[in-house]
């Protein structure tokens, strides 16, 4: 009987390059027989939007970090050399040129290997996000549950 | 006989989101039973700050970090969207009209469950930053400390 | 028969200050006989550039991020209070002062203790880096080598 081996990551970060470390990670473990799990928290709940509007009842300060914040993994900005959005093109160029991956298809990858992915609620709520507006088949869970997956895991971290 | 579980987070970053995601998994952990060590290096350390000033003899630079760092958990910035400080207030109502706990509170709360809170000696002399500017009943050690209780952990996440 | 110890180090940022906490680390581990992988990926592999430039062959983008990207772990910039460049300087001082070591000492320390030091091929790929601009005695591999050394570590970190 082998042992199943683990991964957990916490994105928290918003950003299109950490994000796409995170799923890198993900998708590689997932192929290695890992059961892997991703924890969006805060920012990182932004790369499971999606990229239209709705039209759901917020309150002013939730309509505005809806507004400030990127819609969905596509619109995300880099850590570095940002650029007010150069940066983002530029890396994008690249990819395509070396035939990487772009982030929307490393989380459709992701799905498809059926890593865990979580919406942290207590964010959710602070930012003002509904179920709604994030990707189907998700699941939407507190810390205890990331740390209840963690506690078993081989690689835990934090992005 | 069950085995003990061990969390340790290095806060590095001197965000508030970060430190309060920090925080948050340090009490979530400590409320499962595990020993819980928070690691304090670089900017992390502004977070253990008492909030007012002290008279302390210091050199030139030293002086001048302690002015521009944030004095204490209450005053950091957001790492996204702070907006010269229009950020963190827009964060802090939100989380007020959410019961969601402050980054002070949660740091009391964490000395409360005996969550060992320890700040780096070696980025303290080099921010220059002394032991009565930081909060009481916290520990003082180096990087071999971290160590000790990191190789023994089941979640060590740098935050 | 005792068990090694392991502890590997996604090193994604580019910042002087975050490399120093991972160097710090990585060499504290080594010296309490862990094995120790640091992982270089995107922004992190600026720290084991060279600092002389090179004439190289390169596309056009990979040559303006080249220009834009530090070269070499002397000249990165911090994570906080960089001031265009003035922070390095005024944390540089305090180091010196206090007997610190530098990064490209850390560096230099963290090869001579087996440290391994890996760059993450795809990202060179995507920022055009070559072999020939980076320090000699690296590795050069994926995230599954990445994975193969973090799935027995002790303590996994992504910086």
């Amino acid at each position: 009987m082998t042992e199943v081996k683990r991964t957990t990551i916490i994105l928290f970060s918003g950003d299109y390059d950490k994000a796409m470390a995170a799923y890198i990670i993900a998708n590689g473990a997932a192929a290695y027989d890992h059961e892997v799990t991703i924890f969006h928290t805060f920012w990182g709940l932004n790369a499971l939007r999606k990229d239209e509007p709705l039209a759901l009842k917020k309150g002013f300060l939730e309509k505005m970090f809806g507004k400030m914040m990127p819609r969905g993994a596509d619109k995300m900005g880099l850590s570095n050399m940002n650029f007010a959005g150069i940066g983002p093109k530029m890396i994008k160029h690249v990819m395509k040129k070396h035939n990487v991956m772009t982030l929307p298809s490393l989380i459709e990858m992701a799905q498809e290997q059926d890593v865990k992915l979580i919406a942290c609620t207590m964010t959710m709520d602070l930012l003002g996000l509904q179920e709604q507006e994030l990707l189907d088949d998700i699941e939407y869970a507190g810390v205890a549950a990331y740390l209840a997956d963690a506690e078993d895991g081989n690689v835990n971290l934090f992005i």
